[in-house]
């Protein structure tokens, strides 16, 4: 299936010179959308998730249907303060100021299979700091997917010693 | 199914006096998780829903895996300045401040019958405010669907012209 199709490029979003990738018209379409959620839900089968995690909110979108499908858990990876009881944090830098991840403590047990799912790859900074939180309690990530891959922030790298589905490249 | 054996109270949280339900551990446990999501998608398919539509975070939660399921599409309703294209707007008070939610133009067709989901209804602003803007746009509201109920709260006051599916109820 031709994904990209599905793809609307916002220009100049959310500021000048970038050309933001719209997934909502790929949701829009029950049938696409169920296309690629069963595409990552073969890849998590393959790698042997015994739970799904994602960071807010996008990650969600990804993560929740698979969880559903595999009958796995699925755990959030939310922004500082939002989630109520012991958590454990991951600072990481951004282009301006910085940004705190947190995970409950409780989230994922101590050799669990995690598969990491987010909507897009850009620069790699919010997986990278996902993947740190699955790890720091204990957890095998044992993949990551994403619907796109922009390929020219070069995320991948940020990546490159773990195992990685994307749908979608963009050069 | 018992649901309340997998929302832990946090009490004090996120301000003193709120009694907080917590339901990542419901989220934890792939069959529970399945069996809500199930109820709820038994719900979509009596009401005959053809897109589903829940405000941001934890709509997609409940949302995106009953999308999946009756391959229906799912819209995003976000917050000001999250989603890249035209949208409408809708204002709702907070017990401090104001609240803008948003939602593309183009993300329901009129006469569309949307099923709208969330995690939890509380005082019912949000989801009064996502009724607004589907109705705005011409779509038929035909259920709303949440885990939780807490119904000291009185949300099902704002949405007693709707038709409501609550999973769990705290008085």
């Amino acid at each position: 299936m031709d994904y990209k199709e599905h793809i609307k490029i916002v220009q100049d979003w959310p500021k000048e010179g970038v050309e933001f990738k719209d997934i909502t018209p790929l949701m829009a379409d029950g049938k696409v959308f169920k296309a690629a959620i069963d595409e990552i839900i073969e890849y998590a089968k393959e790698k042997k998730a015994d739970i799904i995690v994602g960071p807010e909110a996008r990650g969600f979108i990804i993560g929740c249907p698979v969880s559903y499908a595999l009958e796995v858990g699925f755990a959030p990876v939310r922004k500082e303060g939002k989630l109520p009881r012991d958590v454990i944090k991951v600072s990481y830098g951004l282009e301006y100021g910085e940004n705190v991840l947190t995970l409950h403590k409780d989230a994922i047990k101590p050799g669990q299979r995690v598969l990491i799912t987010d909507d897009l790859l850009a620069t790699g900074g919010t997986i990278e700091a996902t993947i740190k939180l699955v790890e720091k309690l204990g957890g095998i990530v044992v993949g990551c997917a994403f619907l796109i891959d922009l390929a020219y922030l070069n995320g991948m790298e940020k990546l490159k010693d773990y195992d990685v589905l994307t749908l979608m490249k963009y050069e």
